[in-house]
């Protein structure tokens, strides 16, 4: 494909461009044709020089250190919390606008936590702090399903339990899952590798994703809880999650139980999350059917199945969501508030 | 490990003896020296004449079609629902005391349903039917923490994802599971098989584990709620679950979250789980450490991790359990039925 430069379109650059965030994001801007005049690929010092190509020209990798924000009118970081809390504030400071897939800027009240689907209204202004952050992978399918059940019935509660695959870990972390299933096979008894996730994932369920806090939670756990209120602007809303990584190399899923304020009829919640954007219901019409991340669909779906509302409790029902993590979880999603923010026009170059 | 006959103890037949259960039974029987006069393994006709070596000497595997009955006290059936709803009512009629370890006979009034650590009070008499049965494997560590939370606090709402091993579709599970996973390591787009698990559980996740009932929810999932209200004798006890198939060859794994009727005190909820007969908690004095399918410990016993009292709701509280499916969830649970019975003298054989 080819990618069209447009002259009034923004200088773009990616920082973490090497990363699987980062590589996702180039594919979506050339799928997309994301409107833009420059594009500028950044990474870590070890990558800076690699050629990537890009809509059919090579692009070679720039190191962050020596990278000048002053020339890009927006900027994605992808490249981690740290890396993001270090340079960010520097390149909105030279003027560029951030969309920042880390947690670094994401509980900032100056900065608006966005799903496009869900709470585009909070980019009506520019915002405050020059950055917009992209939720987590596994907030934003469930923030998806979870405003128009709130908004139609209320939502007393939601208990999630996560199926996370190893790409949220990146390229090593599905390069680690791979080898060590090899090894595995190979030999039952051989030492894995266990870099990235401890225990080792392959043929292993892990329950702990991210570090620990006092709550006794791990911060991916509460990170759905607080990105999930911020992004709903329910700040009771009450929202508890066991988040685990399952030896799937891509495409995260969760099973979702909530419990509403009143009954839940199947149909009309069938009807109601089939009528959401980029949301596919599997199981509308045949009740035996259902998502997997090896057979979901459409790759920028968030995807549901196995609907069923509690016999025994009517108010109460179950979703099992799957979705691109990489994509629906993070690439699409910062692509998506690009998208918007050049439609409103706030940002140098989006005006036309 | 030589297995000791004993001339006052019963004469046990092993009914699906080629099987995953009937094999971790089989080395239970040598572990626990489970007293016995004779043994007898059977399987189908298409097993028959296979030796297996039990406690140092080969066992002959005997056609369930041309088995008599009339020749044991006591035989565990474990060959799934379909054999035992055929063959188990002529086993009890030639005056056998069955242990059955399928779905056929559960919710039976006259077939108690069995936890030893939980319920064993139900076997102080004979069963009226002359079948006790043992519940589904991801019922028994459930069981095994919700009573005492339930006696403490009260239990409003248990709501449980599972992750369950390939081992509970038996060694042809598991084959499949192995042989699809090399498979696709070595082509990402090859064909998987499907037989066992549809879509294939490779690299996957499959959140639908036997059949579809009229609720919606899959039989898995009934089993859950209806055995658990059984066991527990709590007819009104709101369980609610989705049981998902993960790539992990043994140990199935659940997400538990109960919401109790009172505030739970993490320390006290720790010591009251310490407390129960072959439960380790992980997490009592370090909350980063957790059971994994392929590193939880002792075979035997329901482990438990990531015990968390929610921040928002002083009522409801985080479990993470693991349990090997075929021990705990399976074979252990039928052979504790077992060692139970013997000791009560109520078996032929058993009352020395």
């Amino acid at each position: 494909m080819t990618l069209v430069t447009d002259p009034a379109a923004p200088r773009i650059a990616i920082v973490g461009a090497t990363g699987a965030v980062g590589s996702t994001l180039i594919e979506l801007l050339e799928e997309r044709a994301l409107r833009h005049r420059e594009l500028h690929l950044v990474a870590s010092s070890r990558s800076a020089g690699r050629l990537i190509p890009v809509g059919g020209r090579p692009y070679e990798v720039q190191a962050l250190e020596d990278f000048d924000f002053g020339l890009v009118d927006l900027a994605f970081f992808s490249a981690g919390t740290g890396v993001s809390a270090e340079w960010v504030p520097g390149a909105v400071a030279k003027g560029a606008l951030v969309i920042d897939n880390t947690n670094a800027f994401r509980m900032d009240p100056g900065t608006p936590l966005v799903v496009p689907q869900v709470n585009f209204r909070t980019l009506d202004e520019p915002p405050e702090s020059g950055i917009i952050a992209n939720p987590n992978c596994s907030t934003i399918p469930l923030v998806r399903v979870l405003q128009p059940v709130e908004r139609r019935w209320g939502v007393r509660q939601a208990v999630v339990s996560t199926y996370q695959a190893a790409s949220g870990q990146g390229h090593h972390g599905v390069e680690e899952l791979l080898e060590g299933s090899e090894l595995a096979l190979r030999d039952p008894d051989a030492e894995l590798p266990a870099e990235r996730f401890r225990p080792p994932l392959a043929f292993n369920v892990v329950p702990f994703i991210d570090v620990l806090q006092d709550s006794g939670f791990t911060l991916e756990e509460e990170k759905m809880v607080r990105e999930s209120r911020k992004i709903l602007d329910l700040a009771h809303l009450d929202v508890t999650t066991t988040c685990v990584r399952v030896p799937v190399v891509n495409c995260h899923s969760a099973a979702v139980w909530i419990e509403a304020d009143a009954p839940v009829d199947r149909d009309e919640l069938i009807a109601l999350l089939s009528a959401q954007p980029e949301v596919t219901v599997h199981d509308a019409e045949n009740r035996a059917a259902f998502p997997t991340p090896l057979e979901a669909g459409h790759p920028d779906h968030v995807h549901v199945g196995r609907v069923r509302v509690s016999p025994h409790n009517p108010r109460g029902f179950w979703l099992w969501l799957v979705s691109d993590n990489l994509r629906v979880g993070a690439a699409l999603n910062a692509v998506q508030i690009a998208e918007y923010v050049l439609g409103r026009g706030f940002l140098a170059g989006g005006t036309r």
